[in-house]
């Protein structure tokens, strides 16, 4: 673990990462000495800083930390956070405060193999997504909605892989850790996040890669009926890359064609 | 500084309270070496830990490091943050963690005396509050709204005390850091809480107050005509008490006799 470039696991608790959810962060993962898609992630990562008015610390900064703990973490999840830095007591940010960045290392999660093959079972939470236009989009530090949606799917028992969030108005939005894409018709539709969500860095690539072997992409308001009526669902996240959902309450899926092409697309693309 | 009862400044950066802002605290005040309305701050505390399944340190504990800290700091604002704890990554909270509970101290603000007695001028924000059932009146670690909000403010200059929010349906809620009432027809009129905003505790102590001397109050939606239209508006919190708001917008007041009273009838009240 790394505290603004110095080893250390430890964070001042006047941190305003921790007083007020006060950053944002993005995880991303390593095989082989490579951090996968890092220019993408850091391009995120910049974009979300932006939006909260925070500094985001430079490519070469973080991508020189990251080389290092690649040496000792060949093959892991990376996870960095970057926070307004330290605060008197008050919500204003100061003009004077420094922001504070983070990298933690976990080992690669051993979901089972045939997640990716096979698919998933996703259930519906209960919970529904708060609309926030001025946080929608941003993968920001505070994420009860997420922890409350994940402690139901937890809940709810082991054959449950992923939790689907709908928002206030019983739209599809995402899951509670990762994006969820319909293929309907032949084409590739996603949950516009311009009121709530995260868009993360693998839901940019799956777009990307539907539209170079010629799927057409939809990105727009989904309802429940529209998901059960698909022809195919899957999601996807840094981590997991893509898992077709196999069941959805009693919608039972079996063709996976459309989400292992994908899979096979994003494999084969650039890892930059 | 306390941190689990130990002297210390610093926690772990996979705290979920700066992960994910899970977590909650309680903001309060101690004049004379007696810490104000403690039972009823870790009332609330123990509710809001409750709302989000976080187990809350016990009440002899807490008054105990409470106690221990008022004897070095008998003036002060103190703060109690009490988060889920340390986790693994995943948003799912562990059946296995142990909350972290803190404690931080700040000297009392020099707010100008004359806040008080001759009001504050408030302005409106921007920014709207989103609904979220499931986490509105609870004082948790999710602040990025009122951060933006207190910005906002911030950047609007010096003469402008609080700022006031609105919901997505421009319904009024609260301040960026203080319950807002109004008075009207000689009612006590503050807003409904159960989609959004935090439930303060100086804000029961008002409502009870007002109760007291016979005043009648309401709780309940509240438009911004509605407020335009109020023959009083003020503003309370923990650590400011009662600031009557002198100015919002083009609408001025200048009768300050009901927010006094509350104020009187509050430094009157019992300590507990």
């Amino acid at each position: 673990m790394l505290i603004n470039g110095k080893a250390g696991n430890l964070i001042s608790i006047r941190d305003r990462g921790l007083l007020y959810g006060d950053g944002v962060f993005r995880t991303l993962r390593a095989a082989g000495g490579q951090a996968l898609h890092w220019p993408l992630h850091y391009s995120k990562l910049q974009h979300d800083c932006a939006a909260l008015c925070i500094d985001c610390p430079d490519y070469a900064r973080l991508s020189d930390e990251l080389d290092g703990l690649l040496t000792e973490h060949p093959d892991a999840v990376f996870k960095i956070i970057v926070t307004r830095g330290l605060s008197g007591r008050g919500y204003a940010p100061s003009p004077f405060s420094s922001p504070s960045h983070l990298w933690d290392v976990f080992p690669m999660p051993d979901y089972p193999e045939n997640y990716a093959l096979q698919g998933v079972v996703l259930a519906l939470c209960e919970l529904r997504l708060s609309h926030q236009p001025r946080l929608a989009g941003i993968k920001h530090l505070n994420r009860l909605e997420n922890v409350l949606a994940a402690a139901e799917i937890a809940a709810s028992g082991d054959s449950v892989a992923e939790g689907l969030l709908l928002d206030a108005d019983d739209k599809v939005i995402e899951g509670t850790r990762s994006n969820v894409f319909l293929i309907s018709g032949g084409r590739l539709i996603t949950p516009d996040l311009s009121r709530c969500g995260v868009a993360g860095v693998t839901r940019d690539r799956v777009m990307a890669c539907a539209g170079e072997i010629g799927i057409a992409v939809e990105v727009r308001d989904i309802g429940l009926d529209e998901m059960f009526a698909a022809d195919a669902v899957f999601l996807s996240n840094s981590v997991i890359g893509i898992w077709p959902v196999s069941r959805f309450g009693q919608r039972q899926w079996t063709d996976f064609d459309y989400a292992l092409q994908i899979r096979a697309g994003l494999a084969g693309g650039t890892k930059g």
